[in-house]
């Protein structure tokens, strides 16, 4: 299928003049959007005609940090202390994780995200290679690393086989799935672990994705053990000189980290849902939009949100820094929309693939149904989609023109299999 | 219909033994739940049967502070400091304001609330007869006051005629529809407007329903007037000594007025939502609870939310207490679905009518489907309710055992002709 047209809706480009373009067709040839088309002129012929007409056709949302398989862990404990939290609960399950159940997981991961409008994940999780062949079968967009610890024993294996692995995937490697490499975080990597991973990342020219300043207390100890703030300490360490890196949280960095962030164009994931949600705080995310520095949104696993609903975390983003910040003004929703694609797209290093619903970028599409009762009048659509839409007034999915989901139906994956194989995964591990 | 049967759904009471009963059906008669029937046992024949197996029976939402019609000013302005938005946008379209108008914002707000589970909502707003008209016509379970606004000149006729409107309902009064009396705010009602409300109050025996405390610059200009903050002035000049009280917001409130709300029993409006939006502040709720504030959640209007998701409201009011109190252990999933079904039954007076599935409580109840991908697997389902649903996920909504939507299908309201005749108005009004 390698024609694809979406008749006539409500185009939010995310281009540079960001237009707004009504009753515009989008014609997509071999997964590329080719043209947009007005209302008055005649599209071209297409193997697949999508029904636009009174939707909002907007580019795909990209998760920017997640740890797809714990939908597994989804409710499986909340509320508590971050410690207890993973020292009782979530690392004696994750101690029992097999190859199947990151399969499955992210399977189901997948699914919730599609039906959210996702098209584009940056998974770092355990057996990666699971979580890859999850994202190919689902014909979904994914930037997809296993996680390093240089806390635990195998930490020197984990980095030799990642590397192995990616040195493989790079001769083969299909545009959809980029690999990167994930050490976990500064406090879970000692620095001589970091200095091989950048090495590497250099060498290989894959991107890096990190855990940075998510909590005081990494702060804290990091000025402890160092003298220097987490991120402050990247940046001596090299981590930014080289391949994109793309960094989750950020809650705490300070006004110096925001310059160096924004000076060497590292992408932050703002998981606003998940930070509030572990207390751990409120990334100064006003800041890091003045200073340029490309922001997407994520949602972290489900074990910490608790879903993958990156329009919810758009919501959040603009909502936590508005109340945080003292100041209504604070992240606009127009921000906010931007964070949940073309911005996310952009701290994946993406931004040239992905993002706008322009020519030349890749068919990674959603359609939104506005003609509903809590997103009604249509004052202003943005302001709807940021505000007041639901994940579940997506209705049309594609990546590279390809449908995954059209009209509320999955195309590429079987919901009902995956939901029965997730529960018996979490049922062996947290039952 | 008077007999009305609930099979087999798994039962979240919020009775006292917070109990959770799977395979559980619900009778209802006459409106009033009579008996909960375990799998095991026949249950009584019934005029209409609902398939509950597989979904989750909760006591319908309580939406504790709205404005209902305001839904026709739903993305009309956003991201703005509060005086210019009130002054520069709101107020000229509210001004412009007809009957006809707040009845058909009012039926599109009922429409989206009784798509998102909500049952029961505390309405304040212009028009207040045509509000009650709409809540009639849809059966949904309402107090409804018209605001009094001190500063406006029509305040004293405003008064009387909500004084002679209380006084006819009384006598021919639905249990369904409450009445309330309704000074906006001390800041617009000067304090000679506040003694006769309550004295009035106090004469009926309606409740009040005011907004409290919901900016830091409202306290200070109390503090520079009165000598005194707001909640604390309100406690001097009587209004909590009669008929109960609900206050929305009091995000500002101190040790010393939280004490005040206890001891009164003054409901409180919690609308995270709003406060984050608009900037005003994070209420301190944790204490609230420990305080035993009668405390449920709210949406305000549609114009600063910008949505009626009382579920959604549930997880902020979680969420922002966690992370401005630095505390993830503050407000628990639990505690979160209390606030939005009971206690906001609790914090409107009617804790003996609504707000649990329990023999002898008015037939409030929804169901929900939590088989779907972003609620599963099933580990925990207060957690999900609270951290992963979606108001999407509510299916079948029943106030006093007649069913408003039975499988999302509306029963009682014509939602295409609501949405048509409520775009006409907003238009109108600000087109």
């Amino acid at each position: 299928m390698s024609k694809v047209l979406i008749e006539s809706p409500t185009v939010i480009t995310l281009n540079d003049s960001q237009e707004i373009l009504s009753d515009t067709s989008i014609f997509i040839r071999d997964g590329e959007i080719v043209s947009l088309i007005p209302e008055n002129e005649n599209p071209p012929d297409a193997d697949l005609v999508l029904e636009g007409k009174g939707r909002v056709a907007l580019p795909g949302l990209v998760n920017c940090h997640t740890h797809a398989a714990m939908t597994l862990l989804r409710g499986y404990a909340d509320d508590m202390e971050l410690l207890p939290w993973l020292q009782q609960k979530i690392w004696p399950v994750e101690g029992k994780l097999r190859e199947e159940d990151v399969y499955w997981g992210t399977l189901l991961a997948i699914v919730e995200m599609i039906r959210s409008g996702v098209t584009c994940l940056n998974d770092m999780y355990f057996y990666f290679e699971a979580a890859e062949k999850a994202c190919r079968e689902a014909d979904i967009r994914a930037c997809i690393s296993g996680v390093l610890l240089g806390i635990l024993p195998t930490a020197e294996a984990d980095l030799e086989k990642a590397m192995h692995f990616l040195s493989e995937r790079r001769e083969n490697g299909s545009q959809r799935i980029v690999h990167m490499i994930a050490p976990h975080a500064p406090y879970t990597c000692p620095d001589e672990m970091l200095k091989k991973v950048i090495a590497a990342a250099e060498k290989t020219g894959v991107g890096i994705h990190t855990h940075l300043s998510e909590t005081k207390k990494e702060v804290e100890d990091s000025l402890a053990q160092h003298g220097e703030t987490p991120i402050a300490h990247m940046e001596k360490l090299g981590m930014f000189a080289g391949p994109p890196v793309v960094a989750a949280h950020c809650v705490w960095a300070t006004d110096e980290e925001i310059e160096i962030l924004a000076k060497r164009g590292v992408g932050v994931a703002h998981c606003p849902g998940s930070n509030m949600k572990l207390a751990s705080g409120a990334a100064p995310i006003a800041k890091m939009l003045a200073a340029g520095v490309p922001l997407g949104v994520a949602t972290d696993g489900a074990a910490s949100n608790n879903n993958l609903d990156v329009l919810e975390e758009a919501r959040l983003a603009a909502l936590l820094a508005k109340v945080t910040g003292c100041d209504p003004t604070a992240v606009k929703a127009y921000e906010a929309l931007h964070m949940a694609t073309r911005g996310g797209a952009e701290a994946l290093g993406l931004g040239d693939v992905i993002g706008q619903i322009t020519p030349g970028r890749r068919g990674d599409i959603i359609l939104l149904d506005l003609k509903r009762p809590h997103v009604w009048p249509p004052h202003d659509l943005v302001s709807h989609l940021v505000y007041a839409a639901r994940a579940s007034d997506v209705c049309t999915v594609l990546v590279e023109g390809r449908p995954l989901m059209i009209d509320g139906v999955l195309k590429t994956l079987d919901e009902e299999r995956i939901m029965a194989e997730a529960a018996a995964c979490a049922e062996r591990l947290a039952g």
